[in-house]
């Protein structure tokens, strides 16, 4: 069976990785003119020409880049598989109407409010109590697009500072921790969740994701599997679906979702029995699911802006390289590292050991680290 | 780093997918003029015009296939690395090589003569008495070339059959069961050895791999190390080496050898820390070893001539797909099924489970499983 990936990044590279075992090709359709995968044959096209012998060359149509026109995907559907649907891009390319669903499916989120000035969004953060969040309503990701708001007096500031014509604002969440569930639904309905994932962020940025959560309370998975759940079931979703969460004294409350295979999921290469990238795959193609029980325990350290020390790293009996073949920049995903132990003592010594190797890794900080 | 590979079979096609994660590219070289490696780019070669052309696109040369001629190893190697070395190809060609080799290393083989006509092999089989087999000393692999004597009268028909003017004529081994040890050395001189696995063969094709091999003396394990380590020292060997071994009441007798990752190493790709795969890659690239440490019980299943009932296969939750993506065929290896557990009660027990899916797999049998 024959895949088509709209985006051709790392993630693309993952899904082919985990895709040629099950004698599935691939197909890169990319229109950002910089494709990363390195692995499969690669149309680019920035002027969305060839649409047509994209779709010539592929059995179904997947995604791993989100922030792409829902007609093309649309588009698409009318002449082949395209999974996850398109309604489920459009939900995640727009703030507004992935809290208004989340609402509709009782999934909590923080309380917002949309602003489409800059005194609209001084109301709406004195209406909602700062701190707030201000973030773009459409095209932001990875922290890109967002303000904070002390005060109400910081709209006019934030406002520019944004630069879009519609924000969503909404109430600071007292978080204990970041959270996310990765679920997986194949096309006859079957759904499987991994155990979550406990991440620290950076400067807006994935640093470190440990699985299974630690110290997870076991309601606290079934709430975001019965989220997550409403989400699939809802959307009739086929593939891999990601919740970023936050844990709160009062419980769960959800970010935001991704359409696809997650940062906060790459500990599963190794991790759990089937990765996220195997099971999207599985999905896609009409697929029994596989097993998402875990291996032991992990946690994924993100390799950020520079390679670090890769031959050291590569020395650690514990650590699983995994390079995306990309040139260092500042900010920009090139790689991770999943490290693996059989007790969370060993892991945080671990993480530590290899996050040494890593210069432009912040000191790691989790549940399991004392408070600092 | 650009990996070149001569070959482009199934090994191949493994090797890159445990070298893209090491950010390696990979170039095959094929003289077959029907690769199925799949992915990566493959020059096919025929005529042997295109080395130039092959050399200047990759920074390390190795093989997946040794049945390649030594001349073109070592004209390769002229210009860049080659591992293994040219010379391990040419000592895994020749049996009377291999052997000799073996013995000078102080390793175990069956007694054994060479015979250049019907009447030298009617007097090798009478002097190690029957039953002997006669294998054509160069070109054999998967049992093909090969005869077995019950008596000095089979020689004419045997040297018929096989049709070779030189063989070597190996005393038949009363084994207990057929093993191998797959070790890896490193650029500089380290060496890792994974845990022994016990093979079944059948019509002279591996079908079930089992690793650790169950029941196994460490004795016997520490002896399979101590002459695997002295033919990777002798032969100054850079990358995978395997040595399948029988084992016997007196002891280990070394059978052959293979200078590249091996079949009987396919259980690694989940059943150890570090697949064999990618430990080649990085031996080859001239990075550290990584841990070959077993992650559970593993038992890998060919699969052989027809792919039987995938879709079931999938709906195993310990069994882990691997299919090589080509059209079926009589004796042809389409793929391998990796099955996990966590005792060898279970492993035998599922073992069975996925095998009823491939119907071309005959009934397993170790010695996990009462004789009969």
């Amino acid at each position: 069976m024959r895949i088509g990936v709209l985006g051709a990044g790392q993630l693309g590279r993952m899904l082919a990785l985990a895709g040629y075992p099950l004698a599935k090709t691939f197909v890169f359709y990319d229109m950002s003119g910089s494709p990363s995968a390195g692995l499969g044959e690669v149309i680019i096209d920035r002027e969305g020409q060839y649409q047509d012998d994209f779709l010539s060359r592929v059995d179904r149509v997947t995604y791993e880049f989100e922030h792409l026109p829902v007609e093309v995907a649309e588009k698409l559907a009318k002449e082949k598989p395209v999974h996850p649907c398109p309604r489920a891009l459009q939900v995640c390319q727009n703030r507004e109407l992935e809290k208004t669903l989340f609402g509709q499916l009782g999934i909590p989120t923080p309380a917002w409010k949309i602003a489409d000035s800059a005194e609209s969004l001084k109301a709406a953060a004195e209406e909602l109590g700062c701190p707030v969040v201000a973030k773009s309503n459409t095209e932001g990701y990875d922290g890109k697009g967002q303000a904070v708001l002390r005060s109400p007096d910081d709209a006019e500031q934030a406002w520019a500072d944004i630069g879009h014509p519609r924000l969503i604002v909404e109430k600071f969440v007292e978080f204990t921790r970041e959270v996310s569930i990765i679920a997986v639904r194949a096309e006859d309905g079957d759904v499987a969740f991994y155990p979550m994932a406990e991440n620290t962020h950076h400067e807006g940025i994935l640093r470190y994701s440990i699985a299974p959560a630690p110290k997870l309370d076991k309601a606290v998975q079934e709430s975001a599997e019965r989220y997550i759940r409403a989400l699939l079931n809802e959307l009739d979703y086929v593939g891999v679906l990601t919740l970023e969460l936050f844990e709160t004294e009062d419980g769960l409350v959800a970010n935001e979702m991704a359409p696809r295979v997650h940062n906060s999921g790459h500990w599963t290469i190794e991790g759990a029995v089937t990765s996220q990238f195997e099971n999207h795959i599985r999905a896609v193609s009409g697929h029994h699911l596989g097993s998402v029980e875990a291996r032991g325990l992990s946690c994924m350290i993100n390799i950020i802006g520079e390679h670090g020390d890769i031959d050291r790293i590569l020395e650690l009996p514990y650590a699983k390289v995994h390079l995306y073949n990309k040139g260092e920049r500042a900010g920009r995903k090139l790689g991770h590292v999943n490290i693996l132990a059989d007790s969370y003592e060993e892991l945080v010594w671990r993480v530590r050991n290899c996050a040494q190797f890593l210069p432009g890794s912040p000191a790691f900080k989790s549940s399991l680290t004392p408070k600092g």
